[in-house]
């Protein structure tokens, strides 16, 4: 019956998010689905297990539920859209107590709150390990920016900085690179391993100002810039020396003996935007960005030759990505 | 590499799958978000996981990919929404190969297929056990029909016959019950345990029919009910020599020591539909879902009393519902 019981309790703390921010639910979660008032809507799935993407020796299950939303927000921000909806399967493994099922849907439940997301379904079964997968639905206002939309003469530019999550992960697997700076940046670096925030406002921003194709950082720049330029047949330089660095990225991939710009070619779940802009619109964007809060920088183009990814080196030299680099995550 | 590998593989059977039935589909699955011309919609998810939910002892991964569609399907048949599309999250478990991938996949597509669902959605990640999430989205005509509209005077009705998937169940756990019945009818019984099929258009007739509560019965009537009775605040009374019991289900039961009528009660997963009804609505919408194939037949009212569930006897004496129990479903 402890099944049951926890159905129960992720309702409950459905119904209260869903409640609190539901303005096209019209009928909410507990019944057998809930219905919404959609206009044209993205929808992405994500999902996490336990011991695959992340222990529990480093991140609380907070920070667990926080960020399986926040993953699957990013994909709804890459195409444009906003938050609206979220539905939750949960598989719950033995060794979770109540306080651990509570501090899991407090995650949940608290990310929603704050992206303004509500939760309308949820689905809990025993597993033998914990995962969480999330379904979110959210409004387009415009069409929605895909990954194939890139052309030559776009700009390539990306949100935010680089290297944080990977950065942060080496802190938190082997807490002596924490030396490699001081203790607020090691505590930044861990928080945006941990707690990362989908860029919903500046994906947005970025379809009205006209991007051309988009996608969010979630496996590093080497392996997400391959996919638009798959989709988009179009050949896409990364300028290495003009990728904007996390701070205290550089200092911690050192002491890692790590070249720091692999960091951030090869280390995943920044969440940050990739997107492809024509350059009379960059500044625009830049400026909108600005506005809400986000930085923008110009990090190469799209030039004609044949589809693929190049980045290149400040002496012009082509390096070879190193491929889906996690460091374990 | 292998998660690549396999989300490479998803993706492409749901891009055949979402171009052959997405009406809707505005953007197909592949980008960061699949994008949806949506009216009002219907949403819920269901996952399944290896050894709670199912074994490949006794079933294969065609089926479950299958089945895993058609219980998130049966709960957009419940509100009286209509097929729309699917996202499907994976959990891969070490030991499954590219066949038995393609096996998941095959059941999934063709699920899709027949039900004229759209997927467009799917993440993949490794698991230490398979397991299968799945959210739907069904577009709603009318108003979706809750749990909660039930009240005294409603006839209450069932769509189909009871006990067929706890008797399959217990034929494919203890094969040597099959020769309570002739072989074609214990064919029938494991295949419906195994194979499941979502009452969408069953489910959009009952709504235009009038109901005024309705849900699936994946719990067995006992359970289900409750859940309409609570959200109803209403009192249901199930006469249990009406329940109509499905051809076999009695001698397996009787077979295996059990009583029969407890196996259509407290048995699960017969996605059958649990259906309120104003008694004048009864004769046409029996009609109206003869026109789809589907039996209705009732099997108790909505009384005046104290809000809960009666099992009611022949001689007028009230049974305990047993539970959920679900012969290890």
């Amino acid at each position: 019956m402890r099944e049951f019981e926890l159905i129960e309790r992720l309702r409950g703390r459905l119904a209260e998010a869903g409640a609190a921010a539901g303005r096209r639910v019209a009928v909410p979660t507990g019944d057998d689905a809930a219905v919404i008032e959609h206009g044209t809507t993205a929808v992405s799935v994500d999902a996490v297990v336990e011991g695959v993407h992340f222990t529990r020796a480093t991140t609380s299950l907070e920070a667990v539920g926080r960020k399986a939303l926040a993953a699957a927000l990013s994909d709804l921000a890459a195409v444009g859209a906003g938050p609206g909806e979220a539905l939750v399967a949960l598989g719950v493994s033995p060794d979770l107590d109540e306080g651990d099922c509570d501090d899991l849907l407090d995650g949940l439940v608290g990310g929603a709150r704050e992206w303004s997301v509500a939760l309308v379904g949820g689905d809990v079964v025993a597993a033998p390990a914990l995962f969480v997968s999330v379904t979110v639905l959210g409004p387009l206002e415009g069409a929605a920016v895909t990954r194939a939309g890139a052309g030559p003469g776009d700009i390539l530019a990306v949100t935010g900085a680089l290297g944080s999550a990977a950065a942060g992960l080496a802190v938190l697997e082997r807490p002596e690179l924490a030396a490699a700076v001081p203790d607020g940046i090691a505590k930044a670096l861990r928080e945006r391993q941990r707690r990362p925030v989908p860029l919903l406002d500046a994906g947005r921003a970025l379809a009205a100002a006209g991007a051309t194709a988009m996608i969010d950082l979630s496996d590093g720049i080497a392996g997400d810039a391959k996919h638009l330029a798959r989709e988009s047949g179009a050949r896409i330089v990364v300028e290495l020396e003009r990728l904007p660095l996390a701070e205290g990225a550089r200092e911690v991939a050192s002491a890692a003996g790590r070249d720091p710009v692999d960091l951030a070619v090869s280390g995943g779940e920044d969440y940050e935007l990739l997107v492809c802009l024509p350059p009379e619109e960059l500044s625009a964007a830049v400026e909108a960005l600005g506005r809400v809060g986000t930085a923008l920088t110009a990090i190469g183009a799209v030039e004609d030759g044949p589809p693929g990814v190049e980045l290149r080196e400040a002496d012009g030299r082509t390096r070879e990505a190193t491929g889906y680099d996690q460091l374990g995550g």
